[in-house]
């Protein structure tokens, strides 16, 4: 979709805020020349203060980590033309599920999932320089996609656990992995499951391209 | 999905009926153990005959591919005890898109997708052997997946075309490249749109593998 745009945008400094070898993959797939600088924001905020509105609390943290980095390249006297960040997280039930913290907290969210159809949420949040300067406009979208996920039982889930697959994952799977054998449908696009709404962020960086902003 | 059952799986002589390197990666994704042996099957089925019913369409290639390898490692004396054929069209106002014959119908096929919802369609047949024999019994099944195609004009098509991707894609685009940026959303299996519906496949070999038949 950015195809003829593409020869435009190699040269520019694009920064993706993160060290997920999935949104490198996928930013890689539309074609953009960019670098991965990860963030060093502290990805901790309260969840009980969006209980309501769990996709403030992913575009609050994917902002958090577009801010940071784009913050740090300027300081070091090098602010970059676009930085993408961005936060995925699982809900279910209100609840946000973002990576478990060990293999048991990892099968237990996989029987919660089970039989069940949760939201993924993944929050962007793009930082736009100013004429190359060290001031920024921030974008902020996200795209929602739900997921079917089929029953699944103990041996089953036993068995993925012991992969390790779940172990770095919102919500304990992966959808591009041996995950995706346990998604019977999924409404919306795919790769925000992944960790990004390709189309979305296609979308909005024609946008400010056309505004003559990047 | 298949996880507990995938030591019992790895003595079988699984075979894959198809050249495509998107389904082997698929089917590599669940764990299984298989050899790759494209089918001779000439796919050629008179569309016409199939206008009310496309499912039947790519059913019935997907059967052909597979009876035709079944067919000819028994003939070669060493029947495998599983062959797994597919076969996935695009279909657009009743109208089955294969893949694109050369550049100029690809670009004629991206612009009839542009801002249109079609269907993708992948059926798969099972032939599974009785007890190892040069008998076989046939399990076919299809997915469905409606995919939402955004607005594209004619310098993305034109760009999109030069990269080859389209060339050897059924609908002239894949999912899983740079054509996943012109998809907004989905609605089934994404691995449906790629080459294999992919939990149900899981489904199905855990019926055949509870039923002793596999």
């Amino acid at each position: 979709m950015l195809g003829p745009l593409l020869s435009k945008l190699s040269e520019k400094s694009i920064v993706l805020a993160s060290s997920s070898p999935r949104r490198k993959e996928i930013l890689a797939t539309a074609g953009l020349s960019f670098r991965v600088v990860p963030s060093r924001f502290d990805e901790n905020l309260p969840k009980s203060d969006f209980k309501t509105r769990p996709e403030d609390y992913a575009t609050e943290t994917a902002r958090g980590k577009t801010e940071e980095v784009f913050r740090r390249l300027a300081d070091e006297g090098s602010p970059p033309d676009l930085v993408i960040g961005a936060d995925s997280i699982v809900v279910l039930d209100g609840d946000i599920l973002e990576k478990p913290k060990d293999e048991a907290a990892a099968a237990k969210m996989l029987h919660r999932l089970s039989g069940r159809t949760h939201s993924v949420i993944s929050a962007v949040s793009l930082a736009v320089s100013h004429r190359g300067g060290q001031d920024f406009s921030l974008v902020n979208f996200h795209g929602s996609t739900q997921v079917d996920f089929s029953e699944i039982d103990s041996a089953m889930i036993d068995y993925y656990v012991g992969t390790k697959e779940p172990l770095d994952k919102a919500g304990s799977y992966g959808i591009q992995g041996i995950g995706g054998t346990f998604v019977s449908g999924i409404r919306g696009d795919y790769y925000n499951v992944v960790g990004l709404p390709l189309h979305r962020l296609c979308r909005e960086i024609l946008i400010l391209a056309d505004k003559g902003l990047l």
